[in-house]
């Protein structure tokens, strides 16, 4: 396994993201268009997100359930704008059993229609609201421009959806499951994610409303990090899903669904990851420490592992993720450098000095060379790790908000958003414009409304296109 | 929700299991041909499975990862035998992104071509094997014939393929897989399975060996409830899967493939289930434990819910899964016939007296009637009730190995199968015989070899079918 230098970011971002999402192990290429095989690795890493979401989700009261992967191309097209903004995008069987079927099967891209036309069986009465479901799933979008992650013809994610009595209960229920995302992200992910809401140019097929995280990567583009849709009665509608209220009156049910993907992994990637590789946040790493025990002579070498066994036990003990580097024939020095490709978030090295002084050597990946680097006594070092790991999630979660921070620029007008897009910013203005005038904005720029942040000034200013009076600001930015 | 009487088993077992699936809400049916909704009582029930397998695979060393869905045709097509046991049952997308494909894809019925085209890439030389590698995912295979978890269209399921470098190793690993199936099915889902190998007539497409964990249901009739396939080098040779050898020289490798799926969910309700309903070993039960809080009055409502609300607190800490119906309007009677339907382990019901009294009661679903129930006080119930659940899981357990044994019987000749066989048992006897003899045994009979058992009784006796000489006994049943 050669180690060969990965293109710096500062030189071409775009190479450096594939070369680590391959060099770091996280996936491979697979012989299938646009479709990826994600390696232990980067399961592993997703593993840690879907976990961190389900946990919150059964706490939210929802339920797991799988539906099937096959939707009838007539469900569908129930729901107008959903249908239009789907199929371009869809992969269709149209023989199984060695028979042309009579209606073609799409491979779900999204599964709204086949859980709606469920929901309508399910639902008779207000006592079965709120009815809070999620899926687990694989879901296929045939892109014409695919990369690993980031958008992909197959990914893994998972879709809630929710029905509701009232208009207010859906909004609520839309606005609990970003925070979930936005929650997650924080503080597990260690990304510092914006929330708003998307621009109607901007929302779901078929939503009433479309709420977002964004959140920024290390060469300042947003990416779009889970979304959460009110629904309406849009699919209620299109699906005839009513309920019979208290006052025994027939009436349609308000919906939503929400969706979080392995694109995540491609933003752990992105927003925290520097030339010497992947940085992971200790909360969702596959391994939080990686231990590398260093010896020379057979003496040596049963003496330190004997004392990297015993560490082993406490760090098992106390439930931390750990790794023992036992490849033999590979240098300290090259174990360093892989598990730093990898971003390991905290590095024990042990060798024959240590298990002399009862010492080990504790490395951070979040802060490089010797000022990241401590010896700590072996009494007390389960301890002296959890701290470490501590300090490495929350200075992690610092480092990318201070980056963040310092990347989006308020503009007043459209020269000065045009200067911070071409400078890879951010830029934050009042917005009074319309669909058209974003769809102008992003031909010239290649920027788009990320969201309208929930987080506003508050009173009003001029627009920063048109100049007429605008209500909230809008947060501008090119994206994956 | 009404109340319907369930057809007994002992009318038409097939029909009682296919009410029972949909009573005990475990699942719902589809629009999509031979695709079952799993809704969330169902899939709890699968994810304890889930989860049991993915803690012993992981401990004896496997990682996941994950895979495309969709196999180029040519790639099944590679393995001879392979291709043709599953071609039959493909379904085919020729249609993406509103173009027909160059190549059609097939989505994945297994996942061997599509992974042991991955293992090409990655096997190097020995330092590379064992290559362990699990996967959790959905396949598709397009039956004639389709029941509820026992037979659909797509299932969900984990597929686990491994590299070696002898013979003996995997041949290791594929026994090692075949013990956690049973270890699950026999500690988890108190299912007494029988471990033994497949005839060459019923083993794997492209399976050197075969192995099987096979059940007995409650109609007596068999189910294979998960399998594990030494490959010898069959795929290593179509995929030109080679390794370096310590001495330098290269060879071709070894593999195996093991699967469990949502077929077990049918396994438990079929081998425990009465005509009350499910009966759901503690283990696996979504909730170990229902509570049923009774009342009149508001003013005993409020007394009783404080003293469930207390009780609650203590099982949610001492981690017991339970559930608390609060339904109103519906009678305490009522409640206890949905979840005895839906087989929670044990009740628990709390009326006014068990308020006075500082008791409550608890009904085993094991054990009818009174002499399943008893009163204990509530001082130490959390106790009371680990006992309970240890001791309907350990009786449960018994039950279906005294139900086994009971209904195996062992056969001289083909006459006393046959009588067996009608009678509705298993019958164990010396086999020599052909695949042919096989062949026509299931004909006349609907039985075959479910397996040679690994537990022989040694030395040899004339088979059962041409009298010749046999080394070891089979087992015959009709199976599902």
């Amino acid at each position: 396994m050669a180690q060969q230098a990965v293109t710096p970011q500062s030189v071409d971002f775009s190479k450096w993201y594939n070369e680590i999402v391959y060099k770091a192990d996280l996936a491979d290429q697979s012989p299938v268009r646009g479709c990826l095989i994600i390696k232990p690795y980067g399961y592993e890493l997703w593993e840690a997100i879907r976990d961190g979401l389900d946990r919150r989700f059964k706490a939210t009261g929802h339920r797991n359930a799988y539906f099937p992967l096959f939707i009838p191309e007539s469900f569908l097209k129930k729901e107008a704008e959903h249908v239009e903004g789907f199929s371009p995008e869809l992969a269709v069987v149209t023989v199984a059993g060695g028979e042309e079927l009579a209606e073609p099967l799409v491979v779900r891209p999204t599964s709204e229609t086949i859980i709606m036309a469920a929901f309508r069986e399910w639902i008779q009465s207000y006592r079965d609201l709120p009815l809070l479901i999620n899926q687990w799933a694989n879901v296929v979008r045939w892109e014409l421009r695919t990369r690993p992650f980031l958008r992909t013809t197959e990914f893994l994610w998972q879709e809630g959806h929710t029905a509701h009595a009232t208009f207010e209960d859906a909004e609520a229920e839309t606005m609990q499951m970003l925070n979930v995302y936005a929650d997650l992200c924080i503080n597990d992910a260690a990304v510092p994610v914006i929330r708003g809401k998307k621009s109607d140019r901007e929302k779901f097929a078929g939503a009433m409303h479309t709420y977002t995280v964004e959140a920024m990567m290390g060469d300042k583009k947003a990416l779009q990090s889970g979304t959460s849709h009110n629904l309406g009665q849009n699919f209620a509608k299109a699906f005839d899903i009513k309920y019979l209220d208290e006052a025994n009156v027939l009436q349609h049910v308000w919906t939503t669904s929400w969706g979080m993907s392995t694109r995540m992994v491609g933003c752990v990637v992105m927003a925290h990851g520097d030339d010497k590789g992947l940085r992971l946040p200790p909360k969702i790493a596959p391994y939080q420490v990686v231990i590398v025990p260093i010896y020379k002579s057979d003496e040596e070498k049963s003496a330190v592992l004997g004392t990297v066994e015993r560490i082993s036990g406490q760090l098992a003990e106390a439930g931390i993720r750990f790794h023992v580097d036992r490849r033999e024939g590979q240098s300290p020095g090259f174990k360093y450098n892989d598990w730093e490709m990898r971003g390991v978030p905290v590095r024990m090295e042990i060798g024959p000095k240590d298990v002399e002084k009862n010492s080990a050597a504790l490395a951070r990946r979040d802060v490089p060379g010797k000022e990241g680097k401590q010896f700590v006594p072996q009494d007390g070092i389960v301890q002296a790790v959890k701290g470490l790991l501590n300090a490495v999630q929350a200075n992690m979660l610092q480092q990318a908000t201070a980056f963040r921070d310092a990347n989006i620029h308020d503009v007043k007008n459209y020269d000065e958003l045009k200067q911070v897009i071409e400078a890879g910013g951010w830029a934050r203005g009042w917005w009074a414009g319309s669909g058209a005038d974003e769809g102008k904005i992003k031909e010239e720029t290649a920027a788009t409304i990320r969201c309208f942040p929930f987080d506003q000034p508050g009173g009003n200013g001029p627009c920063l296109y048109t100049g007429e009076k605008a209500e909230r600001v809008a947060l501008f930015a090119r994206a994956y």
